[in-house]
């Protein structure tokens, strides 16, 4: 039946119960015509679809936040690679996402992988599935086919069962979990800025966005064996940020540092060529996560649920910028404005995986202990020769890890059941346990493959650019423009 | 009755439907109190009202996108100017839409123009009407006063008939579609810009939205005769783009290039100054489409058209991106950022019409064109010697014309169907006829009367700067302002 | 009960009523299954909480606006300040309006401040409560305890009753105040800007958000003795704009000029260093407004209301640049874009109190008023010699007073009535007259308390930086950074 026949009946199936009840009693005259559940059901599904698509554009407008972010902390003359960068990774993705990632990650399987309707979300699904199902929601990750007093699992007809608990269309699913995957991407991209070959970037993002990043999302939010061992991840700490950490460790490791930066055994600091970028990406990023993490729900009939998520996810975020600027005050004597907005990053990322589970006075915990983590790192990164142009690693890998062990340190069981709707029931302790199991898992996957993928493409096409063109810029040299060519700089 | 006084009623009301139903049987002690249908219909206004205006805010967002790319690719000394054009044409789209543009547009009328509540949209209008006719929501365009078996319009009463599919109150569609009609006024600006005077700019943007846009869009949005032919446009490939490419067309024309571009029968570029405003801007941009063309459904109950809308969209910006990529290293030898940037703008103006009228696959494709089409439009008009600093005759008239005619091409009725819920029947062939003479109709109108009202525009007040004023740069000339006075510059 | 299992009863408890009505008759074998009042109700919460959570997340984002048009309406040697002081005042401003300020502004207690539940947001709340209290949503500010006859206040249970209008659970009340609060606060930060001590500037916001702002709140939003009185302020030109403008007043007044300012008796206009800045800026703010006025009826049920709210909003906004334009355009001679930026702003402020009392065309005409308002009140601001880098004062202080004021000059009660839900049934003298006198109060009080915290500061700490720094810049002096260290500048 065409879907809008379908809810053209609205009215008339309504109207006529209401004319039943009428026939039924005497004095039911002024009896008000009464909704049916087919009616709410629908508007149901019209309400989560707006809220996760609101959601998914507040997430895919972090790329525009990432992309000022980089190229703020860098150079001026490698700004216009850096955009082309961040603009083009989010192109890549929605390809490699479509093509095989989405299939890779939430198609039916094994515990590893998914190998139902892997190509193009081409499998069959019956979403937004009517029905009993609905109550699930808000059920995140739970492991598939699992049985629970909630989920009657045989109203979904479909190969992705294990994203099932949100009532939205695939479409809206899609987008979602999409918007998600380009930010992993995306945390490799300023790592490895400056210095970077643009074809080569861009082959690393379709190979991390199609099998990376979904094979170990499969593990955890697609119904893998880390759903299944307790390990927990709200929106993503480890998920996404880890996984993009890890990726970007091993690039790093690969391309070497920039050649200005550790000359004569000596640290020299190459500052951003602008700030206003840079602050104004953090509050892009700022206000992206509050579609990153609340958007979790992937539903919105549960008020309670998004508003406290968003709360503690801003809670962090303040307490990680201003305990960066006191880490920084007493450390460099100056509040420094780049460690102020790492910070701030640092306390969203580790907020990511527990601001469902822990209360808000642990939020701000997180947040407080993610900024001095933040500022240390970098500090610690520099020693180690790891030239990370804007603090990806301190940020997304440190504070990824973290974050997901901080679900373990503070986790609150009455929280995991009324905010994330769930609970392991474990201690502290073996939340922790169960929590390092995870960390290490994605790191010992994502880490050593990224490496491998990393020296092929050193071996084949090269990944980095030459001393000349990187000592002249990657503008002139991998694009033939200019950022600013109406201006004087210091590099001309 | 007071609305509020009105919705008071609804617990009462519905207890009282309870209570009934308690008195008629004697097992009901637990029976829970039941949804009335007018409890749920207000709440679907709510709904699909929060879905428009959001969608709105993001269309209204594209202004910055626009006021970003046109500065960032013109030359620093006509920054000021850019913005204030950029700025200011908003704030006049809103008064001429009000004052006379809606009633042109949507106002019950003529196959070519609305006539009834012409002036400050004081038509008689119950939006939102209640009762069936909430059912044709989605019902996209339908002919003015076409009965369908999904619509009843007995149920509306008001002036403003051919927009009553979607259930939401009067004010929200006029936020929605004032926000397009502020569209076309600013794609003009980037054209002219560089030379243009800034009261000839703002007079000829007042007479685009008060007279033009709504004219045409009266023809396909308002009921009139395109409506009746067949012709399609989701979200306004031709309504939107390619009218404002046309009345740019025109002032390009009549005003002449720059006179540095074309010296001494040779091309010379004018970069742009500042890459960091561009790239920022088309990501604006790209997050704003997703109310663009989302929201045209104007209605949030159907999930499945929203997601399906979004995802297309996406899909195109992706591909053009990558294809307008491709062709520049191909031509140019290096992936220029600013082709990039448009190609992705080249893929989001083709997607606008078919969005919701063809698979995603036709969608990809429609972006792979569209990349290469920007990139070719930009020498061609190069060569033509019609400068136009930003591309957006390559991006809104030459796109915003395929994207129409692609609608055609790639027909999908099943997807015209369940999407956009505005199936014709045609084959491929006869509806890209349909476009075609849609295509041609509109060109045939908007060119020549921009071309006339800007020769009138020129006759009188003129509508060009001095060549002293264009050399020195429009900021200190139009405003007494400099953007960057601290900075050194080459043009100083 | 656990959330989620009663949930999980929606189905089970419908599926039962309608088999109870199955029972009662024989020809019900079509029924359809009804909805119950529950279920509606839940999703009329969520509704409402998405709502009011992306109007914040829109508010929020006005911090991005503020670091633009701050730093881009100041010289770039003080680029790093302003930026840092716009960031973290928002991370200051949540710890202090979660630690007290929150509940001295809600919390249940007499008229002039709140005492219950006052620390970390801990004291009792049923929110979202259901039942009888929801029909009273819209019905904005009703004083403290007031029975009408649309509330049953007896079933909200907690210390938060004047906040209990609206049916969002209790941490999206908190996020959308909270982000009010922080508007406030940053108010002050581009009046004092490039010569205030960074630490000194923290504790002021400090004190603002945890203190001033809330009692003035309390007074008009909490139940507090100006609500008593008839006084009226929807989004708060008062409560947030005036008070963060006399918060600045104070703090302008302490501090003094900058040295460059009015050196020789004449006046030095010091242009902003950013123009793409500031627009840009301008644009967020201006979407901002979109979530702070539409979102201030803290729920969606009423489509009506939240669209009508934001047509007049973007018409004040609109009229407010243009009056702004042909005003500069007199008196300058040219149309000054700083001065087509604070129109808008200006527009923008003054409807905020009034946007759901007037008509649009009194929208149009405050508009035109705000705009001239503000660059007459640059000018006067300049002969009194109170140095204020950005015009806050003209913008928020001026029109904040003004829009308050005029909320009386252009009282409709039937506009009262039906879209604020608010009516005093005052005439337009009378409803002046309560709006004078909230004026005064809060100007009595905040004013006053400011100048003295500011005093305190500076016979303590020191607000002032040197004159060294002052002329070398704050970015260096206060935080070591540079904003554009590769760019060639005029101060160096």
């Amino acid at each position: 039946m065409n879907p809008r026949i379908k809810r053209a009946s609205w009215l008339l199936s309504t109207g006529a119960l209401a004319a039943l009840a009428l026939a039924t009693t005497a004095q039911a005259a002024d009896a008000a015509p009464t909704a049916s559940l087919a009616d709410l059901s629908s508007l149901r599904v019209g309400l989560d679809t707006v809220w996760v698509l609101v959601a998914g554009m507040l997430v895919f407008w972090m790329n525009a936040g990432f992309a000022l972010v980089e190229s703020g902390l860098c150079q001026s003359k490698n700004t216009v690679n850096i955009l082309a960068k961040n603009f083009i990774v989010f192109a890549v993705s929605t390809l490699s996402f479509w093509v095989i990632g989405w299939g890779l990650m939430f198609g039916d399987g094994n515990a590893f992988v998914g190998l139902k309707g892997l190509f193009f979300v081409s499998g069959a699904d019956n979403s937004p599935a009517l029905g009993k199902a609905y109550v699930g929601m808000n059920t995140f990750m739970y492991p598939l086919g699992a049985a629970t007093p909630d989920t009657d699992p045989s109203l979904y007809a479909g190969d992705y069962s294990s994203i099932n608990w949100t009532p939205v269309p695939l479409w809206a699913k899609f987008f979602f979990q999409l918007v998600f995957a380009g930010t992993a991407a995306t945390i490799v991209s300023g790592a490895v800025a400056e210095r970077i070959k643009f074809g080569a970037f861009m082959i690393f993002s379709f190979i991390l966005v199609a099998f990376i990043y979904p094979i170990t999302g499969h593990w955890i939010w697609g119904g893998g064996f880390l759903s299944l061992a307790n390990f927990r991840d709200f929106a993503g700490s480890t998920v996404v940020h880890s996984v993009g950490g890890w990726a970007a460790l091993a690039g790093v490791i690969v391309l070497g540092p920039r050649l200005a930066k550790y000359r004569d055994g000596k640290l020299h600091p190459i500052p951003g060529h602008n700030m206003t970028s840079a602050a104004l990406g953090v509050l892009i990023l700022w206000l992206g996560w509050f579609g990153f993490n609340p958007g979790s729900t992937m539903a919105a009939m549960d008020g309670k649920a998004i508003s406290y998520v968003l709360v503690n996810t801003n809670i962090a975020a303040a307490t990680g910028a201003l305990s960066a600027l006191i880490t920084a005050w007493i450390l460099l004597k100056k509040p420094d404005l780049s460690m102020i907005l790492n910070g701030c990053l640092a306390g969203l990322v580790a907020i990511t995986a527990p601001c469902a589970f822990v209360s808000f006075s642990a939020g701000a915990l997180i947040g407080v202990i993610a900024g001095i983590i933040a500022v240390l790192a970098v500090i610690f990164f520099d020693k180690l020769k790891l030239d990370d142009p804007v603090g990806a690693l301190a940020v997304h890998l440190c504070n990824g890890v973290f974050g997901t062990l901080a679900l373990g340190f503070f986790y609150d069981n009455d929280i995991a059941t009324s905010i994330a709707a769930l609970p392991t029931g474990l201690d502290r302790m073996g939340q922790t346990w169960a929590q390092l199991k995870g960390v290490l898992s994605v790191g010992a996957f994502v880490f050593p493959v990224s490496l491998v993928i990393w020296y092929i493409l050193k071996a084949t096409m090269g990944i980095r650019v030459s001393a000349d063109e990187e000592r002249e810029g990657l503008d002139i040299g991998e694009h033939g423009n200019e950022a600013y060519p109406d201006f004087t700089t210091s590099h001309k």
